[in-house]
C-alpha cells in the first residue's frame, strides 16, 4: 500500500496547495490512501464541515487533527457523522469524536491513529500506553497502522516512534509545521519522520502572518495572528510505501513543495 | 566566505564524526571558516577545556553554546580566556563569557553571535531586541555576520529569522537536535534554517540512550540519561557561502551523514 | 502613613465589595492612601475608564494591574492620561502606560510600583533588576515605597521580597487570588505577603464560575469562563503603616472579610 | 474523628518543629490522628527510612508525599514495606509505592488519598477522575477521607476541593510552601485550605537557603538549593473535627507557629 500524509494544512492557501499539486503526486506516486493534518485548515484554526467534505473531495480519504481540533465550533455539528475524521485518541473520554479509523483501498486496510504529545502542551492522557494498546488493537484488522503524533518536543515525538519501531508501519509526527529531515525507516520496519510540516502559506510564520508575530515577540503586547489570504504556498507531505502482508515499511520519501523547491516528475 | 556549521555535537559518538568528515568537508566545500555548536560535547552536559581544545585542533574555528553552557563546571576555569567560544548573549550580565566573537581568514572577519530562545526556556533576556543591536555592532566591523539561535519553538526561530532578514548572512537555529529541511536564503539574503540538528549517537533519543528516556516517558519516574559510548553516527551541519562585500548569503546547503545519507564527494 | 492595599477586584461582586466595605476601612484604619489591584475589575478582563474612575470615585488612590493588562481594549485609549494606574513596568519599553506613580497625602509621598513575575508566565524583563533600580530611583523622592508584585510562584515572590527587605517600605504578591497567612515584616523593615488574594465571588474558582471550571479540568475540552454576577462576596486586602521618616514598616494586618470571616470594627 | 495535617516537613529544623510542637497540638486539639506531608524531610528531597520511622516516632500516622517523592533513592527500598506512607495516587501504574491508605484510632477508620496536580507540573495522570474514584472506594470502607492534593496552581485545587465537596471530608492543598488564609468548610460538609504551607526554616524561600535562591533569581545562573540546618523554624498545619457518622467537618483551623505566632494553649 502506498500512502502519502500531507502536513497541517493551514487555510486557503494550504487547501489550494493541496488541490493543485495532489493530484500529481497521486500519479506520481501511485497512491492508495492519502491522509491529511486538517486542525488548521479552517483560516487556521480547527476545520468545518464544508471544508472537511471539499478535502475528501479532493482525493483525501482520512484527516487527523490536533491541538486545535475544537478551534472551529463548527465541528461540534459534525464530528461525530465524521467517519474519516480521527480527533488524538488521548483526549477526553468525553471528548466526542474518535481516536482512530480505518480505510480499506484496493483489498488493503490501513488504520490511522491520531494522538496528543504532553511536553509543553497540555495534560491529556498518556500518549505512549494508549499508542501501544491502539495499535495492537489496530492490527487484529490488518498489519498497516499509521500514526499521527501532534507533538512539540522532538524527545518525545522521537521516544515513541523508537516505542512503536516494529508495531505500526508509519510514525509521522505533525504540530511545529516545519519539515525535518530525519525520515527513515528504522530497524524494525517503522517509517518515521519527527514532523511533516505544514501545508500553507511560504513566507510567513508557521503560517500565520509575521507582521504581527514579531511584534507579540518584540513587544509581550497582545497581537492578532491571522492567516494571509494571498502569498506563495508551500506543500509537505511524506510519503510510505508499505508492505501488505508485513505491515512494513519499504521506501519513504520526504515531500516538499516550494517555489524553492518545485514539484518534480 | 565559505562557512560551515556543526550542530550540537553530543558525546564522543559526536566528536569522533566531526574528526572523521570534518577534513572532507573542508575539501569538499573550500572551507574557510567552521563554526560548532559545543553545549553537549562534554558526554552531553557542557564542555570542557580539553574538548574545546580538541575541537580547535580539528578545525573548527568558533563554538556556540546553550542551554546547556554551565553542565560542566570546567567551563567556569576556562570560559574567560576562551576567545573562540560563545555562550548566549542574552544570558545574565552577571555571566562569565562572552556572547560574541570575531574570527578573520583569507582576510576576511565574520562576527559570530550566540543567542538563547525563551519559549518553553528560562526567561533570559530579551534575544529579539538584542540580535538587532548585536548585528548592527558586528556590522560596524565586517558585513557577515552569523546567527546561531538555541531555541525550542519553531515560532520563535522563524520570527527572528525574517526578523533578521537583511541584517544578519545567517541564521542557524539549534537545540531540538532534529535537522530540517527548510533550509532557504530569505529575500533580503540571510540564509536560515529551523534546525540544524546534531551530531552524535543516530539511534537514541536527541543523543541519549533510548531505553531511559522511553523509560521516563512510559512512567514519569526519575531516569539517567546517558549518552552512549558505541553505536552508529550522524553528523548534521548547514554550509552557507555569503558574499564577502555584501555579506549576503548566495548559496547554502544542508549536510546530513549517516548510513541511511553517506558522505557523497 | 498608612496604606491598605485591596488584593484583585474580580467584576462586578468585586467592584460592589469595595464600594461597601471601604469607608468602613477607611475609618477602621485611619488610612492615608488605598492602593488597589484592578486588572480584573472589567467581569475578570481588564479594566475600562469608566470602571477606573469609579474606584477612584470609591477612594482608591492608586490602581495596580497584571497579566490581564490589556484585556480589555479599553485601556489603549485612556492608560496615558490615567495618572494612577500602573501596569507592570517590566512589561517591554513599547507598551503604553507606566510602571510607578506616585501619590502624595497629609504631606507625605508614596510610591507604587507594580512588577510581573516570570515563573510559568511569559518572559517579560528581570523584575529582580529593575526592582531594585526603581525602588532606588523612588527613594530620591521618598522614603515610602510600595511595590505590587504580581506573580505565580511563591518562590519568585519570596525571593524577591526578601530581596527588597530593607528597600521597599512594602511588597505584597497578587495574581494567585487566593490570600496567604504568611504576612509579617521582615527583619530589615519591609512588610509582606505572599499573595493578598482577591476581591469578588466567594464561592468560585479564582472568582471565575466553578462549574465551567470544573468541566475544563474534567475534559480538557474548551470552556468559556466568566465572572457570576450574582453570589456572595469576599474582600481581600492588607493594611500597612509606615514610619514617614524611615520608610520602614511598623506594623501590618491581613484583613479578609466574608461571611465566615464578617468585617469586625 | 479529631485530624491535625501537617504541612511539607523540610530538613532537620522542619523534623525538629514537629518534636518540639506535636505533643502540645496533640494535647491543645485531642487528636485521634496526624498526617503530615514529607516529601522534603531528607534535607529537602524525599524522604529516608530512617526519617519515616522517626516520624512514626514522633506520633505522626501516615505520611503523604509530592514530586519530590523519589529525590532519595533510600525510598526505593522501603516504600513498599511503608504501609503508612502514601505518594501520589496519579503517578504511572508502574509506580511502587501506593496511593491511598488506611488507619483506625478509637475505633474510628480514617483513609487517607494523595494526588498530584498537572497544572505547570509534569503530565501525571488525571486527578480530577482518579479523586471521584478513590473516594467513592474509600467511602465502602468509612465515611472519612481525607485528600493531600500536592498542586501548584490555585485554579486546580479550588476546582478539585469543589468537584469533591460533599464527597471527602477533607482537601488539604500542599507543594507550595506558604499557608493560605482560605481555609472553611464548603456547604457540603468538605473542610478545605488551598495551602497549608511548609514546616521547616522560617526565614528562607520555601525552605531553602535564601541566598543561593536570589542568586538563581538574579543570574540564571546554577546555583545549589541546601535546606539550612540552623534558624528560626516555622510549623504549619490544619486542624479539622470530622463526624465520625457523616464524615462531614464540623469543625477546622489554621495552625501557624513561629516566633511573630507563638504557639498558644
Ligand atoms: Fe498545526
Ligand atoms: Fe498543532
Ligand atoms: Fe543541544
Ligand atoms: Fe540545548
Ligand atoms: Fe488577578
Ligand atoms: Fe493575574
Ligand atoms: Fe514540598
Ligand atoms: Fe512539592
Amino acid at each position: 500500500m502506498k500512502v502519502l500524509f500531507i502536513g497541517d494544512i493551514v487555510g486557503s492557501i494550504g487547501r489550494d496547495a493541496v488541490e493543485q499539486y495532489l493530484p500529481r503526486l497521486k500519479k506520481k506516486y501511485n497512491l492508495d490512501v492519502v491522509i491529511a493534518n486538517g486542525e488548521n485548515a479552517a483560516a487556521g484554526r480547527g476545520i468545518t464541515r464544508a471544508i472537511y467534505n471539499d478535502l475528501l473531495q479532493m482525493g483525501v480519504d482520512v484527516i487527523t487533527m490536533g491541538n486545535h481540533t475544537w478551534d472551529n465550533k463548527d465541528i461540534f455539528d459534525f464530528i461525530d457523522d465524521a467517519d474519516y475524521l480521527v480527533r488524538p485518541a488521548n483526549f477526553s473520554k468525553d471528548a466526542p469524536g474518535r481516536g482512530m479509523t480505518q480505510v480499506s483501498k484496493n483489498g488493503v486496510t490501513i488504520s490511522v491513529i491520531n494522538l496528543h504529545g504532553r511536553v509543553f502542551l497540555p495534560p491529556h492522557e498518556d500518549p505512549f500506553a494508549m499508542a501501544v494498546e491502539m495499535v495492537e488493537e489496530a492490527k487484529k484488522t490488518s498489519p498497516i497502522v499509521f500514526v499521527d503524533f501532534h507533538a512539540e518536543a522532538t524527545s518525545e515525538k522521537i521516544a515513541l516512534s523508537w516505542h512503536l519501531d516494529g508495531k505500526a508501519s508509519v510514525v509521522v509526527g505533525t504540530h511545529t509545521h516545519v519539515q525535518t529531515a530525519d525520515n527513515r525507516i528504522y530497524p524494525g520496519g517503522t517509517a518515521y519522520i519527527t514532523d511533516v510540516g505544514m501545508t500553507g502559506p511560504y513566507d510567513e510564520v508557521l503560517g500565520m502572518g509575521k507582521d504581527n508575530v514579531i511584534y507579540k515577540f518584540l513587544t509581550n503586547m497582545p497581537a492578532r495572528y491571522e492567516v494571509p489570504k494571498k502569498g506563495r504556498a508551500v506543500l509537505s507531505a511524506f510519503f510510505v510505501e508499505i508492505d501488505d502482508k508485513t505491515g512494513k515499511a519499504i521506501r519513504q520519501e520526504r515531500v516538499l513543495i516550494n517555489e524553492d523547491n518545485p514539484f518534480q516528475v
